[in-house]
């Protein structure tokens, strides 16, 4: 099985996925924990290039093509064989961060993006997705204390200095997805304790598999 | 004048390219040389990941994906501008290459790579490309030759290491790109003194300068 994780900047989906995965391999699960971009070597050498605060200068079109340069290499390094082989596979970011983030927020030409997804995809897609959902301005409070904690050359990452009006079309981008996607789509309320969401989601997640 | 320049390993056209430049500059020319994948701080990055021997598991729609997200940097950030400004730009491989070496001989899907150069290029291309034709054979001599005086260490490159076979797919499909395209292509024999070349090469692009 083949679980997303998406939201906006502090939404804590990064600290659920590594409790989520503790809890299913104490099942007895084999579980594959992976990030997008990313999560192959060839993709993480991608990641520099995406993340890297130097690179001001890159174009959406640039930005965009690595994604899925990386998103190509992940699927069918990593994600495809492992789901193979009966794991289960929990990613955080996948199409939905490209079409929430590059796509409605950024404006990118939707059309090329459905035909980008056909080529690298082809077929393949999550079968569940949980949507960390809370409002933009807890969210971009908490990624800024945990900015606050980083080493000044750390803080740089282009993407936690985006405006508040850019996360709110982010935000609004993903329960559009949501909406429109709700079999494979659960939102879930971001905005509790660790704790109590660590109990919802487990939950979805366990029952999807028939625990 | 945005004048590429194209052909198989070991066809001289990088040597003739840096001639071609001498001579257009003596003129009196603004002449911008470049190349690809490559051609901007952030292609070069991509350059380093594409060229790089230890990355012998990418995929194919990886490849792909990386060398068009260059493109599209090296595009806006440089060919146009210095195209809007006057300059001559020489540039070492452009989109027939992709075709060439990516579409034909690796057989990935012509409509992908349609649409692809339809988002990246958006009506842009060259005016003139130049194809450095020779045989196979004499061009893969040529690029062993160079590579025995290169260090081991330097020796990995990838494209270097590819069979015969490719290559003559990749020349037929350079040729192919030729005939279809009659107006933007002439095609010279490269398979002559470096001199002759030159002289045949700087003919070319002085009569379309209108020089």
């Amino acid at each position: 099985m083949f679980v997303t994780f998406e939201g906006i900047e502090g939404s804590g989906k990064s600290t659920q996925i590594k409790l989520l995965e503790q809890k299913l391999v104490a099942t007895g699960l084999s579980v594959l924990l992976t990030r997008e971009p990313g999560g192959t070597p060839i993709g993480d050498q991608i990641r520099q290039v995406l993340l890297d605060a130097k690179n001001k200068a890159m174009v959406p079109e640039c930005e965009l093509l690595l994604y899925y340069a990386a998103r190509a290499q992940h699927i069918q390094q990593k994600v495809k064989p492992a789901c193979d082989q009966g794991q289960v596979v929990l990613c955080d970011r996948f199409v939905d961060a490209t079409m929430a983030y590059q796509g409605a927020a950024r404006g990118l030409q939707s059309q090329f993006l459905t035909q980008l997804n056909d080529y690298v995809l082809n077929g393949f897609h999550a079968d569940l997705t949980l949507l960390f959902d809370l409002p933009v301005e807890v969210g971009l409070s908490r990624a800024k204390k945990r900015a606050d904690q980083l080493e000044e050359s750390q803080k740089e990452d282009r993407f936690e200095q985006e405006a508040v009006d850019f996360h709110h079309k982010v935000r609004q981008a993903y329960l559009d997805l949501a909406k429109n996607n709700p079999n494979r789509f659960e939102i879930v309320n971001a905005d509790q304790s660790v704790e109590d969401l660590q109990k919802q989601v487990f939950k979805i997640v366990s029952e999807r598999l028939g625990l």
